[in-house]
């Protein structure tokens, strides 16, 4: 008999954020198809039999093919393997989940998306930024820095579309893409930020203006994996950062204390748990913002 | 000592599509306030004790207003209770999550965004569209035929600013939104696609072009809630629907079947559920596609 293939979104980085089904597929899973930006924690999920086989990129080496990617997803299932193909945040969010879901239809394997929770929205949501915000931003516009560098398109045509535009793996061309987007029309006052490895223990952002984050960024050396976010939202995180504790008494939970010991899919008891990078640095109350 | 106040993302219909997180901390609520867009079976997940209460739209009656929204959730925070409020989605896209946050901000009350699957991507995602694919899209623009049609913004801006274009709430406007598209340079050749109540057993949809996907809509009656996903992509769904099973002794489990008995946070043992409200009509391997 035929296995199947589960093409997994597994959120933006705190492995909590997966979906229940996620869970559930990895908890089921024979073999586990996976690449940089999923959770180590994650991975335990899967049972302690199954297979983990990384194809992303390493420092100096390439990564697996797309076509070796979706190859080996359909030759597990054929052999009768659960597959699971876990890829960070959507799978349908410029990560290739399309190709490889193409590739199970065409060689008639049974394949299921389960969509994920996309960086794209929510690493700005990490730094407190919401993508709309009644009265700031009706209209949301997501690519990435190699759709506006690699293949022909031009930022030029996205730039001032919408209110609100999220640029992902933006850190790689940041100048660049901020001065392409003051050329086609966006104010060098524009508010802009930019955060890297959101929803991790590494979570990192700066923020500013079109014309003040490349130097920000570079002077906190933030580089990839991360999402630039423009527009009038992007000066609202100051005030939206999620926050647990409202008493100087009370803990604040970071990621790191969080995330790091692997993930169990049973409620916790405890209440004190806070799934954002960033810890604020008052806990007390806020009236007077 | 003061309560929380955790905005939580239901996902797009399927109450596995929620969050480990968000069933954590549903798991702990003292109350739950929820609207028409998050699963029944969702609010089973709250304890027997929880109250739950409805601020969404029914027929015939007002909504409960934004601002007693946000009010009713800091006041029962400063009451000491651990508040969910239950969005259909994700909190920060086009769900106000932002004010509630800031409402909470200002309010000195701690609160958590926990984000969730957006029907924006997982709209389409359940008839089998990528919002983005390699060759036909790496763009992507996100807005509501309320922002097309209510606040003073059209759909010149953003028409062909993108590859796909999703418009969300867009099944009450759909003859004059596909005009104006096609008015604003997309071409009436372009694929379109319109999916009602996504995720959930009552899912249904229509694929067309611009030209004539209203009367497709009309001829189903197809209503609110609907996502209109137009672009290359659209055409896509045919082939890459979630199917599971490969020869036609497999069952094929819809969502009546799967979401109607509630949500159980741990794996289940049967891997055959899918998450798709479409069936295939025929399991058969699909190599001559």
């Amino acid at each position: 008999m035929s296995g199947t293939v589960s093409l997994v979104g597994a959120g933006p980085g705190d492995p909590k954020l997966i979906t229940v089904r996620g869970a559930e597929v990895l908890a089921l899973a024979d073999v586990v198809v996976y690449d940089r930006l999923a959770s180590p924690a994650l991975l335990e999920l899967a049972p302690v039999m199954a297979e983990r086989v990384y194809v992303g990129k390493e420092p100096g080496r390439a990564a697996m093919v797309q076509e070796a990617i979706s190859a080996l997803l359909v030759e597990r299932a054929l052999a009768g393997e659960a597959v699971v193909r876990l890829k960070g945040g959507d799978p349908f969010v410029f990560g290739r989940g399309g190709e490889e879901a193409l590739a199970c239809a065409r060689a008639g394997v049974a394949f299921e998306v389960v969509p994920g929770v996309s960086s794209a929205i929510a690493a700005p949501a990490a730094i407190g930024i919401p993508v709309t915000h009644r009265g700031l931003a009706r209209s949301l516009a997501i690519v990435t820095a190699s759709t506006a560098h690699g293949d022909g398109t031009d930022l030029r045509t996205v730039a001032t579309a919408t209110d609100t535009l999220v640029l992902l793996m933006a850190a790689g061309h940041l100048e660049r893409t901020c001065a392409e987007l003051v050329a086609s029309g966006r104010s060098p006052d524009e508010p802009a930020a930019l955060v890297q490895w959101a929803w991790t223990p590494e979570q990192r952002s700066v923020a500013g203006t079109l014309s003040t984050l490349p130097a920000l960024a570079l002077a906190a050396s933030i580089g990839p994996p991360a999402t630039l976010v423009v527009g009038a939202v992007a000066a609202l995180g100051d005030q939206l950062v999620s926050r647990v504790g409202t008493s100087s008494s009370e803990a604040i939970v970071s990621p790191s204390q969080s995330s790091g010991s692997g993930l169990s899919i049973s409620a916790e008891t405890s209440g004190s748990r806070i799934s954002t990078g960033r810890i604020p640095t008052a806990a007390a109350p806020e009236s007077s913002r």
